[in-house]
């Protein structure tokens, strides 16, 4: 069972060969953005461009139909007028091709008695031995093929963990830009649109299956058939974590599911409690959802729950220690004896040393935060350690301060000693941990904290640590680490 | 009663001289951070730098204590050791200082008796003729008279209209920041600490008294008088919007309270519901405070709630209208006759038009979305205008499709073209419109399009529209109104 489904889904994530029906020397049309994207990506397999009026696109040959290409064809990716789609899945049929996606709309989400025909007709084609995704979707990024989506030709080359469905195109290629600088990384991302044929009741079930996805994510307006992808759900609870935004469930918004593909939104409290009893993890907003999928990437799922906080500034504190406790997390004070000896390191006024920890102002020297690195290292009753570092603040003191150049901070000795703090006490106490560095500028000339954050960011990802910008996100993070450990507890 | 308010902090916010008694020519000390800043930000009046060492501070003459100064002393900055705050507020009080602010921490806050002591003893010596703030505070922000904050010379030196009272200092410096670049401007900031003297109540009537304060927003974690200040509420309810962030309501957050200014929190179901009969309307964190107070700033308060949102990509569509219902805001369908004209301007497929307008794919020309912003202008139905444009897609066709040069893109017709477009609807609807413009990158070299995104940010704004990276934020604004005027009607 298991087996077939990955065998079943091998041409359409593993094609050697696609023909790209629809192409266009026109750069604004899909045809033309899909093909480039492609080549661009680097897909090592043979592409065909097809299209009535022959000549050449980028350096290619264009063949006027399927049946003149010479070679085999694995795959085709129709974007064409949608009257003219069934017939050309026919061609397909006959020349043998295994897999297509259709980005072409007009079908089911028209609302039309004409489009849900054509629909229909595409669904029993598929069953006559080709399997199809869309219509009305974007396609398929597999970074491992090199496929990708319409307009994705910039998505990382690197293969991942993480296996995205998604009945929206558009999110699909929001997601792929966003997960770029946060190192996600995906095993495939799959737009399925109104899911003729493949829906996301298969896309689940292949990703449980493939052992290349360890995370599986998705974007669900309207389910094909909602008690199955429950049952999905729960045949596999706790084996991987699935983080599910299911949109739709207002009023509003399932008028407007109705439009976008055709498909029923259903009741937000139903939802709400089917998804959680099968185990998902369920997000309400692209925000959201990439959060949570950074946490299970950066944080051993099974990571404690008891926290300890440490920055400077007692808002931060105050407000770390409020969120956190909202999200369900615990901040225990630190132990009598961890405390007494951390008191004997810190001066008696200025600070609070309990946990959370506030070292009373926003610019930190590392080694007075590698003592309470140490101290929640050392304490039985902590699990999880949360740095806070405002990054302005420490430029702001390197460079306008002590007056001194304007290298990146990396360069400074200064944060190379708080990541070998982060490296030292994580090898030594086997405890994650999780940094928080708050970007408050927003000047449009200050664009170079901007940039030296996300350098900064880049560093500790490099090195394994989560970074976020605000405590809200990490505190999210962390609850649905919760949420996971709990559907597995079952 | 309001007039002597406003007198009675006259000498706190606008002081002709002042003396910043432990100047230091040391640059991490407090004292020369201070001075520094408020040198550096402008200060029209005269500087008194004193340190019983003497010498010279940025070329100012350091006077050996209070009395060597030669002209008066309005208004006195502290930063010595605790021990000797008493004493020198006394030497202030015969040299006829009429104000104070204490940076100086080690008081109420250490939870010792002796800092109990310490603390009552400054607010009996406020009581003998001297205003004091803090202490354990980062003091006055006011760019009409050049004051600043502790680390605050970069702040804005434009003067705007909302009042912030805070009891965290490291939130003034941080909002300092994030105000900058979001237009946010102050008439006065207040970080005052424990409040020995000066307190919440005090700040808040001042805020509703001052002329020049139209928003008044506030963090604090425990208040001297409780009932007193939901009272001040009660009696100014609907004529400001007053936004407060109550932190410390959890146990854990009300712990880190009591190690930070020596306060209680609260119980977070008893302020819910004392600030809301209040009229206040309550934030939880400081990027909800932000977005609640720019609201403020580029909405009318009495906007109304029905709303029409514009975009590309069928997934935005859903999510906006999930978010916009459940922050208790209407997205009604347009009426017929304004469906029937819009629907002879688009093509019927990939497209719905009803409300929310999903135009198919996110990169819109602005001419399109005009026919759409004029539809929703005409509909008697609609109040608020919200477009989504998603900036990175803009910049890849121009870009990358249409291969054209690296110009910013403010300097293309279409960005142009659309703030035309909003102007031209806002002057003939007279309906206020809101920019979503989502920021998808987030790659350190890509940092160029964040660089765009402020650009544009900044021509929007400068014209008065509002602009989001979120539609969850753009929907939390609204909800902000929602609450004022909810507040408003009782």
């Amino acid at each position: 069972m298991n087996q077939s489904i990955i065998e079943a889904f091998e041409p359409l994530f593993y094609p050697k060969s696609l023909a790209i029906i629809g192409a266009s020397t026109e750069p604004t049309k899909f045809g033309n953005i899909i093909l480039s994207a492609i080549k661009e990506i680097g897909y090592g397999g043979k592409i065909y461009p097809v299209n009535p009026e022959g000549g050449e696109i980028r350096g290619m040959k264009v063949y006027p139909s399927l049946k003149e290409i010479p070679g085999e064809v694995d795959f085709a990716i129709l974007t064409i007028p949608a009257t003219l789609v069934s017939a050309t899945l026919e061609e397909c049929l006959r020349r043998g091709v295994k897999g297509a996606e259709i980005l072409t709309s007009g079908f089911k989400e028209t609302g039309t008695p004409e489009g849900r025909r054509m629909e229909e007709d595409l669904t029993r084609i598929a069953q006559r031995g080709i399997r199809i995704l869309g219509p009305n979707c974007f396609g398929i990024y597999c970074p491992e093929s090199g496929l990708t989506i319409l307009p994705g030709q910039n998505f990382s080359r690197e293969t991942g963990p993480v296996g995205f469905l998604s009945q929206s195109g558009g999110l699909c290629a929001d997601l792929g830009q966003i997960a770029k600088g946060l190192g996600i990384r995906f095993s495939k991302m799959v737009s399925y649109g109104n899911g003729c044929d493949v829906g996301a009741c298969d896309l689940l079930e292949y990703f449980f299956a493939d052992e290349k996805t360890r995370v599986i994510a998705g974007y669900v307006e309207g389910l094909e058939d909602g008690p199955k992808f429950i049952r999905i759900l729960r045949e596999n609870r706790g084996r991987k974590p699935v983080i599910l935004w299911k949109a739709g469930l207002t009023a509003t918004g399932s008028r407007a599911v109705m439009s976008h593909t055709g498909s029923m939104g259903g009741s937000e409290a139903v939802w709400h409690s089917a998804l959680k009893q099968a185990g998902a993890i369920q997000v309400y907003s692209a925000e959201e959802l990439v959060d949570a999928i950074y946490a299970f990437l950066y944080l051993p799922a099974n990571a404690g729950l008891r926290v300890s906080v440490m920055g400077g500034g007692g808002a931060i504190s105050v407000a770390a220690s409020d969120s956190l406790e909202r999200m369900g997390l615990d901040i225990p004070v630190f132990s009598s004896s961890v405390l007494k000896k951390l008191k004997t390191s810190f001066p008696p006024v200025g600070n609070s040393l309990k946990n959370p920890v506030d070292l009373g102002n926003p610019m930190i020297p590392p080694s007075m935060l590698r003592k309470v690195m140490e101290a929640a290292g050392e304490d039985q009753g902590i699990d999880t350690l949360i740095i806070i570092q405002i990054l302005f603040y420490i430029l702001f003191q390197v460079r306008h301060r002590l007056r001194m150049d304007d290298r990146p901070l990396s360069q400074f000795s200064f944060q190379p000693e708080l990541l070998k703090a982060c490296e030292d006490v994580r090898a030594k106490y086997q405890k994650p941990i999780i940094l928080v560095l708050p970007e408050i500028t927003t000047d449009a000339r200050l664009i170079d904290l901007e940039s030296e954050w996300r350098r900064e960011r880049d560093v500790y990802q490099a090195a394994g640590f989560p970074v976020f910008k605000t405590i809200d996100q990490a505190a999210r993070a962390l609850h649905h680490l919760v949420a996971f450990q709990r559907a597995k507890a079952g």
